[in-house]
């Protein structure tokens, strides 16, 4: 694949993983570039979109004339959306659209929407003929800054979230910043909470940058592609450190391990809670948590606090509208967590801004002390 | 994982894929030695085993007491016996069944079985939690040389045989010699065409030992065990060359593409046809159409009848009971076949015994007439 030198306003990050490696371009009007963009990379000339409802009548029709445009013979199947598409139910859909659209290993499938629709097309990729090539058009900030980068791909179970899924890397993200003016503020405050993320977890310039800069990152222009560029940079970091997740690539779950279990007690009500709330809570607490146990200054997670809600996120668990279940269902939820490894509990705790660090044998009694201190 | 010096009777296959590297363990008495030899190599302690109905009775005992004799908790599922059990049903069935079990990143999914259970169940170990261990006991001689070893998992849907799955290598393969004493001698001549396949696609002398020694394989001991880890390490060479069959793997496929056409002609129906008996009928036929574009000799599409004819192998489309359909709709099948690029037939020829080739751009209307020409 030829890397492409992008145009003015655009910007180019490249993940370097080898022969998965590849190019997030992000900028404005890439949707109506994207046929180009997919012919100069891709062998194959066809392509299956898979993408959702809220999406479908905003942007399928200018990407599908992209592609034509560029001899790309294009289909498409529209979801529901919402996470609970994330499901086997709909995965076999997706797998049997692709395959329906005889899609071969070197065309793609091409995921336009958010996290959840990334999640579920490009693990069809991954497996529809044990893997075809696979575009992410991510068209909300969380997954522009977060899940389109990476290949982790994913469905949720009745035993819980992203529990059956396989990596599996695009060969392209292409993040259309004009998209981001359609969401709303809740929706753009939520992937901001992501992007804050990448400061806290190594880099205390751009979290001091953010800080500085968040009104015009929020506004849109330049501001806004130099973060969202900065925290794929971030994320690719990370990736292309430990691409498998078997150790530094949990610093990405900073603040998620709460956050998670705030996600699970509100039952996933989005009217209550959303991903990146519970994330900028997260936060906070895990900034908090680290003070507790004598491994970083209150100073610290009273800065982040001060920054999350500055912006308009939710930094307490009493900012969260409704009751909450007790300290140890919470306490439950955290064990019953991905992230445990031989019964033990593993935590992103910091010594601070950007000083953010895996810790896999933290005591659950110390949390659930500190739940129940912060319960509201 | 440690390599553990085989006893005796026992030989082993090391297949070298750097981190993915296992062991392939072939002799008698293994099933009873489960325990031992994953306890050695596996961090975890669970294990979820997946069986059918047929070798449950015969094995599931067994290796379950192998397991807690070895401190390793077992749980099992049962799933019914045969082909429609590659399906996406089942493949949940066994992922709930996997993540009911608790078994995490470190612990494995046992596939207890032949070729169906172990595809299925590869499968699922490859995306529950985006991996988990994975170890084959294979229970047919045909899963022993063939489908246990190389990683490629999957199930089949409508669209046809494994189109949906991953690549996920086992950490551990034991090939119990003593379990193919209860086979019946079909299916032991089905699985030998596999065994033939390795000579005739780059190991001539093999091929020349199995046509002196092939007596001796059937009636088991040394010669068979010396037949099963010769094949294997044929399989181990092959894959190592080629991991993700970009290339040189689709040697493997010797015989599989006029094979696959006549399984589906056959409605994979097992009484008239099973998967080795259609690739000793492609294998002659692989050789013969060789022999008709002059790229090797005809004497040698006779020496590979009269060898498969020897131990008892259908040569012929005319062997198959029952009415074929039409060579047309054999060539239909063949195209539809996932081994298709940019709508090129890619086919392994020979240049003669142990001198097969992949030709990517052979023409259909050569493949038909030669169909028309062999059609009985």
């Amino acid at each position: 694949m030829n890397a492409i030198t992008p145009a003015s306003a655009e910007r180019l990050v490249r993940v370097p993983l080898g022969e998965r490696a590849y190019d997030i371009l992000i900028g404005p009007g890439l949707i109506a570039g994207a046929g180009r963009e997919i012919a100069a990379r891709l062998k194959g000339r066809k392509a299956a979109i898979i993408t959702d409802e809220n999406v479908a009548p905003l942007y399928l029709g200018a990407l599908v004339a992209s592609l034509e445009a560029a001899d790309i013979q294009a289909s498409s199947l529209v979801l529901p959306a919402g996470e609970k598409t994330k499901s086997f139910e709909h995965l076999i859909t997706v797998c049997d659209a692709v395959l329906t659209a005889r899609v071969e290993r070197n065309d793609a499938v091409i995921a336009l929407g958010g996290g959840v629709i990334g999640d579920l097309s490009g693990f069809a990729a991954g497996i529809v003929r044990r893997g075809v090539r696979f575009v992410q058009v991510p068209t909300s900030l969380l997954s522009q800054v977060d899940s389109s980068v990476g290949g982790k791909t994913g469905i949720n179970t009745h035993h819980g979230k992203n529990l059956v899924g396989v990596f599996h890397q695009p060969d392209l993200v292409l993040a259309d910043t004009d998209v981001l003016n359609t969401l709303s503020e809740r929706e753009f405050r939520a992937g901001y909470a992501e992007v804050a993320k990448y400061g806290l977890i190594d880099k205390p310039d751009f979290f001091a940058w953010l800080e500085a800069n968040w009104k015009d990152v929020f506004a849109g222009g330049a501001a806004r592609i130099e973060a969202i560029a900065a925290s794929c940079q971030a994320k690719s970091d990370v990736v292309v450190a430990d691409e498998r997740e078997n150790g530094a690539r949990a610093l990405l779950n900073l603040g998620h391990t709460f956050g998670h279990a705030l996600e699970a007690a509100t039952a996933y009500d989005s009217r209550r809670l959303v991903h990146g709330e519970g994330v900028a809570i997260g936060m906070v607490l895990a900034h908090e948590f680290s003070a507790r146990l004598n491994l970083a200054s209150p100073d610290d997670a009273k800065r982040v606090e001060t920054h999350l809600k500055a912006v308009g996120l939710p930094t307490r668990m009493g900012d969260i509208p409704g009751e909450l279940p007790p300290a140890e269902v919470l306490m439950d939820a955290i064990a019953q967590d991905k992230k445990v490894k031989s019964g033990k509990l593993t935590f992103i705790l910091t010594h601070g801004i950007g000083q953010s660090f895996v810790a896999d044998d933290v005591p659950s009694s110390e949390v659930l002390s500190f739940l129940k201190e912060k319960h509201p």
